[in-house]
């Protein structure tokens, strides 16, 4: 619900040059939520919580993949919109790193050794029993597991996105639920990378290609005014 | 087939700052082409050469979605791409835009006028009659074609991938390629952009997640050992 | 919209036997058309009408592939069909064979000679402009074609399903739609093949597993029920 | 490796009527198995076995879903089936339905109780370290599951499958493999329904569409023939 005028308010504005911002330009629209949308929430699992709220860079060697400040940074916002979330009755989906041996890798990165705890979702956003968890093997929260299936038969017709990371997994399921035909909101303070720059290019290309990134304010209004009673639930 | 120490030998080193390189170092690898890949050539379409070789920020208002200079420098290495990938008897598939009237949206951008031409196969690189075109109306080369049924029926295991843009179109192929098992090496010199920071940073994510970006000089180095007599065509 | 008792009023009666209708019998329930459907026509090609009104064993030296009498059968209740979708304004999506020398192979048959005019839709169902047309090469509908997306973006919730053949492509869409998390409905009048036994023992299967086997006459006074006014289309 | 005039030489032969078996005498060719194939043995949970060797219309209303007599017929064969497969390193992937209160519906059936136990794999083929097994919620190993993903990776041509029920998962599976550009072969002896009459059908269906069915003692003899140190396990 953000207007066309500040439509590139966002945190991308310091890496993105000026002349690509012209190039841009006739992107410029206005934001929204969709009419019955539903949360996904992206790889919120211990993982990338450990080792507290260094740099990435400092922590990789003792707690490899943590995204360290990034996502302690994003605690607290997150927190406001799981709140907002299920006041409002939207239905929540998860998807979270499988955790078998004989999975497929995700990365090119050299395989690091996880735990089970380490796939598990973090304490501060743990599941409802009405919540559906879906356990992914690839970056995409679609490729693998029967998302579409789920969100298709509740006439869900638009998805609100929290979580990791912004280039990958976030990114990839931004993707995907757009090539489905959905419209996608990314909650600009609910996502997290391991390094700024690629953080805020990945949110500059999915606002221009793929989705409405908004501010979790804007998103807080707009779930206040959702009657939960009305909230179709088939 | 570059070493590990060579890694980061790449176009994105300008952008990318030494903290996060070091947070991504545990990525190095040995880069490879696969043992019987397939070339896929993305939206290498008139409309995004346009205008001739200036910046796309002054291009845009005239022709709109050109990628100007930076379609016009991938000319000649995507020639010397297609003269080595056509000697080897590598297979080659292309996708290219739909045109029709009813397609589905592909990028949030405001609707543009787009003619036939427009989304035709530019000339330098018309197909063969024994390549395979796809018309695609979503980001991904996968998405919405019969690429995957091709590749597996035809036992391809990895794809050399050039076209544009980085940011949207390769990078969504590249993503559901390596989704589905594939590997898949990305040419630097013949991928292209509207804008450097995002065709840089997409280089370097896809790098570390879901591909290998190699130099020409290495591709054409291995093509030039394929005997196109042993290559299989089912 | 037929009564648990008459779920089993269709033209299988004759080929299951007693003892499995007696196994099938919790299926039983209420059969309906979905609230934002679409009619999705698969393969009305020219190839399945030549030769005319004869039986497919005898037609299939001279015209391959034909369904001879059930597809001639099947002409009066399809346009029938046509009428009443296109006064309720309910969109149409067709689905015909790509016609192309690169084409993966749909089934196991050796292969035959098509020309472009077999895989053109006859002419008592040809497109109107409002229409949206898919070239497939494989046995579903959704496989290697944006149906998903286009049916997404406008939030259809249902499909209405005629054409051939009943065990072949209409099964396998049918099957897909049905995995993607759509209603579907079957017409049993409008939906044909090339062998009677098969096309008894599929509508059988997928009114038990994936969809609502529907008389012609149910669906035109659905059809008739449905305000064109009121008929979204995004 | 049955020579092509056997190719009708099955278990359908007394449902399908003379007429319609020479409508499709030129689908007759030389069945086969892939070159690197994996097994896929499919929905082999406790819930079919229930109840014993009873008729599935005397079992249905003690026992839902349960195949007796026909899941029970099919021990010894499959046995056979896996004890060949094991002593080729032939790679074993399993499929067996999702236990979770929030799956989407599989089929059209008012929902029946089940219990985790009834999900679970049967003893007589319980998974080995080295199989990958995954659950899902819709009729296809692929939909839903990263079973492709799987596949390619490990450079997989061709399935062999086992498992029930012929006329729903397995022919479901089958469909979407052979979509996907994999060989696929069904072994007749090791697949089972609740019917004769759909079992059958879907047989004859599918290896005129789809897949070449091969009785158990080809198959094992064209496993005994494989060298396992020669098997690619990447």
């Amino acid at each position: 619900m953000a207007k066309p005028d500040v439509f590139e308010e966002h945190c991308w504005k310091d890496v993105i040059p000026p002349e690509d911002l012209e190039t841009y330009s006739p992107y410029a629209r206005e934001t929204y939520i969709g009419e019955n949308p539903a949360m996904l929430c992206i790889d919120l699992y211990n993982l990338v919580y450990k080792g507290g709220s260094g740099k990435p860079h400092d922590l990789d060697s003792q707690y490899p993949n943590s995204c360290g400040i990034y996502a302690h940074n994003a605690l607290e916002p997150t927190k406001r919109l799981f709140a907002a979330t299920r006041a409002a009755a939207v239905p929540i989906y998860y998807v979270t790193a499988q955790f078998n041996p004989h999975r497929v890798q995700s990365t090119r990165r050299s395989r690091i050794k996880m735990t089970a705890h380490d796939c598990d979702i973090h304490d501060e956003f743990a599941p409802e029993p009405e919540d559906v968890v879906f356990r992914k093997e690839r970056p995409s929260a679609f490729f693998g597991t029967p998302l579409i299936a789920h969100l298709n038969q509740r006439r869900i017709d638009s998805l609100i996105v929290c979580g990791e990371s912004t280039s990958g997994c976030v990114r990839a399921s931004v993707l995907e639920a757009h090539m489905y035909g959905l419209h996608v909101t990314v909650v600009e303070e609910c996502v997290f990378d391991r390094a700024e720059i690629i953080h805020k290019v990945s949110l500059f290309d999915m606002h221009h290609k793929y989705a409405d990134v908004m501010k979790l304010d804007e998103v807080e209004v707009h779930l206040k005014g959702i009657n939960p009673q009305k909230t179709k639930v088939a």
